[in-house]
């Protein structure tokens, strides 16, 4: 028999390179971040995960309310007729909602429950998949005279589209999200809105998730039911796939038409107001989770981890364990009272009863930005042994006490910014303008290895092309290539030439990937 | 013709004694706290609504975190073999689920959407009305040994328990609230966390709310279905009956059994876990609402209040408007730099184009805390007019900015300190002993008016009597009188006699109460 050959030890198999959606899996279970649940399509946030988006609700809570946005909240439930308001809409969220028709249950004959056909509802009400229809009947109310607006509402919510194929954080049946609902008196004043929020929104992917994104337009095809533009944010995961991580729709007069949110203007004239739409989701959760992590796990961003440091005591010794105790538990408290991104240094110490390297690979696996190691000898030199989550594991260094707490800021800080760059070098390294159809093609063409049945290895990444926006043409590259138009980037200016698809006369270039 | 007496007026019609229900209705409009919406039973909460929500959530989340709770996410859908598990729990859903049937919509021959037989589920979802058995699966798989115990755990989420009388706030098909539910190895540890947060809720009832309850155990009759003991707090309103507004339940291994969360002992030994769970809703939000509001509309309590400062800037002369709000903004920024409360004063300023009076009682009945009152001569003076919304309305003095600054916080703890002492003189006035059934009866006997259809004014109060705990008995003075036990209270040590209503021996008085 032979050895196979050494390969270097992960602490996630299979690695990124070997079964991408596969390793994206195993960081979500070794972090402990979210689970699948009986309920099928449904997830289970766990209380790491779940911390991940307390960060980012917070964060960008502020952000809306900076912005002069308020919270409210609306029904779960949409009768039917609502959703049937805007035709374009109900068509996009019919295929995938779920259904309340009953709101009783009885003893089934032979055992058990159902639902008690006595208590079938006279108009069955979905659960909202969005909530434009029903918002919009709020709004209705609310709006009389144009000193009734700007009206700048957000909710913050969950909601449901009935998923056949799930994967945890990145597209559940039900997920978390916030959802931005403003009326205008005019349609610049909306479409000011509009991009405003899509501004709020890359500024946050880019500051607090060190996630860069483009800015774009969706094509007619990507568009969101009902809205007459969409505007989104993409970034590039490390299998060099898009992931849409958040949207802004200018929806004209189209709901406000078919909610009657009406006003009188400061002529006496009585007009539909002009609205907007915005949201991100959990799927955040899942892009952060895609771009910063590596083959020995979650890699989190400082500004949205849920804790900073991990104090690793070294307890073996009964005799000096009371002491290293309570060395550490002063260093917490002290870093606790440090602020760093809005709050106050999160420090967790770690106590079990476990082996050190497990100890010590839990945190790496749970992407903490910082590890401690403290024991009797680094008590005497008044130093700590530090390791960072964005440096190799084996890479520590003794710091003095005092300097770590006076510098944790500043490290994690470095931490962030880090992390940023060489998420943007990635994304450059797998970005090209393409402007002849072979090389398009080549460029998202799957690499062939000899074993059909393995996975497909990542390959491809932001093609800036050239395209003509024909919707059956970009049907066609989806169908073909597996590849879509993930926006028209608003940065960027004219650029004239013919479309990488088809030869036809194109004005601005697009950015085609593979997408999520 | 003639004119009718003269009564005072009053910026909420009727008053409290006129109709109080209807009040109720009048203050939660007049406040812009929420409406009723298109979907039977749901509400839409308003932003100056959900604020008060917001800051709830933030203070019961830090006492939650400080006694050692994380926060964590459940699926909104729970399968109906799930719910069946425990039988009691069942019962005692069953006649109120909104349950989902189908997760697709198609067109209706003759127009519009119905369900789509083809989309069907095999096992309809229940809406969840509590998430005990969902969260039972997922806690049956993360705790395996004695090690992993205990598990404290939090959700924050909606939920629907269909409801056909519904009243804003306090009962609502749809609901806000937080759940908890935690698991333990023993018996004695898990009843320890029930009374531990039962704790956190009195104390976050009597210092944020300022609404004082009494801590009791639940008779059979009223328990949690499924519980082996409930405990709740009951408050008191202004019309004299009692709210429960929270509870704390002990599961004994009830939910354990039905959920399979097992653990290895330290001995080896297979065990069923101990659970309980907890929650408050946004029914809080009313029960607020009704311990502090008067006929001018709501009270607030600061430590809740969305803003506590409004300034009124006076901006009739066009020559010193900008000056007296540029003033006024300096103010503001500097008020905004002052903690209270676990966050920072909030400050309104309204430069509406209003007429002063309105913009007054305008900010009476939102009942923000403190309003202020600045125009050229306040100006000059270097001082502000500021009145208390927990003082007569037209009670106004002058104060130098610079002190009222100084103060602000001191004044707001004056305030919020008023509202307990008010609310807790109300309870005693209308709180009694009782030992004959003739004078419990009469306790609880409508007045009499000379028109029977008129609302019934408010009468009774809580009636401290000993009680045999027969739950026939206490069935049927629900039945004849609308009374019932409310609570056994925790406090006050048994005193033996005859229950006051059949004369047989009792150890202990319980309160007993008309209640929402």
């Amino acid at each position: 028999m032979s050895t196979p050959p050494a390969k270097p030890q992960t602490a996630i198999t299979p690695t990124r390179t070997e079964d991408y959606a596969e390793w994206y899996q195993q960081v979500v279970r070794a972090a402990d971040l979210a689970e699948t649940s009986p309920v099928r399509g449904c997830m289970v946030i766990k209380p790491w995960g779940y911390a991940i988006w307390e960060n980012i609700q917070r964060s960008l809570d502020r952000m809306f309310k900076d912005t002069g946005h308020r919270n409210a909240y609306f029904p779960l439930f949409i009768p039917l007729s609502f959703l049937e308001k805007e035709a374009e809409h109900v068509e996009g969220f019919a295929k995938e909602c779920a259904v309340v028709t009953h709101h009783r249950l009885v003893p089934k004959p032979g055992g058990g429950l159902m639902p008690d056909p006595e208590s079938a509802l006279e108009e069955p009400l979905v659960v909202r998949p969005t909530s434009e229809t029903i918002i919009g009947a709020s709004f209705a109310k609310w709006v009389q005279s144009y000193r009734d607006l700007p009206l700048l509402i957000n909710q913050w919510a969950n909601v449901v589209r009935w998923e056949m194929r799930t994967r945890l954080f990145l597209r559940t049946a039900e997920f978390l999200w916030q959802e931005g609902h403003t009326a205008h008196a005019t349609a610049d004043e909306a479409r000011v809105e509009t991009m405003r929020m899509l501004d709020v929104y890359a500024d946050f992917a880019e500051n607090w998730m060190a996630m860069p994104v483009i800015k774009g337009q969706k094509t007619e095809g990507e568009r969101f039911p009902g809205a007459v533009d969409t505007f989104c944010i993409e970034a590039m995961m490390q299998d060099r796939k898009a992931l849409q991580a958040g949207t802004s729709h200018f929806l004209g007069q189209n709901f406000s038409t078919a909610s009657d949110i009406k006003f009188l203007d400061q002529s006496g004239t009585l007009q539909h107001a002009w609205t907007t739409s915005w949201g991100v989701s959990t799927r955040l959760v899942g892009g952060m989770i895609m771009t910063h992590s590596d083959d020995d796990g979650l890699v989190l961003p400082p500004r949205l981890a849920p804790a900073h440091v991990v104090i690793l005591p070294v307890l073996h010794k009964a005799e000096t364990a009371p002491q290293v105790l309570a060395w550490c538990r002063e260093l917490a408290a002290e870093l606790r009272k440090v602020h760093y991104a809005g709050r106050t240094i999160e420090v967790e110490i770690d106590e079990r009863d476990l082996r050190g390297g497990d100890k010590v690979w839990g945190w790496i696996k749970k992407g903490i930005p910082i590890r401690l190691e403290v024991g009797p000898r680094d008590i005497e030199q008044g130093s700590v042994f530090m390791a960072r989550r964005d440096k190799p594991h084996k890479e520590k260094s003794a710091v003095k006490r005092d300097e770590f707490v006076a510098r944790v800021a500043a490290i994690l800080d470095e931490i962030q910014a880090g992390l940023l760059e060489k998420a943007k070098a990635w994304r450059a390294e797998h970005s090209r303008p393409i402007d002849s159809l072979d090389e398009f093609k080549a460029f998202f063409a799957p690499p062939r290895g000899s074993d059909p049945n393995a996975p497909v290895p990542p390959h491809g990444g932001f093609a800036h092309a050239r395209f003509c926006l024909d919707p059956e043409v970009e049907k066609k590259a989806k169908d073909e290539l597996g590849v879509t138009v993930r926006c028209i980037p608003l940065e960027g200016g004219d650029d004239p030439g013919p479309c990488v698809l088809t030869g036809r006369p194109a004005t601005k270039r697009v950015v085609f990937a593979k997408s999520y």
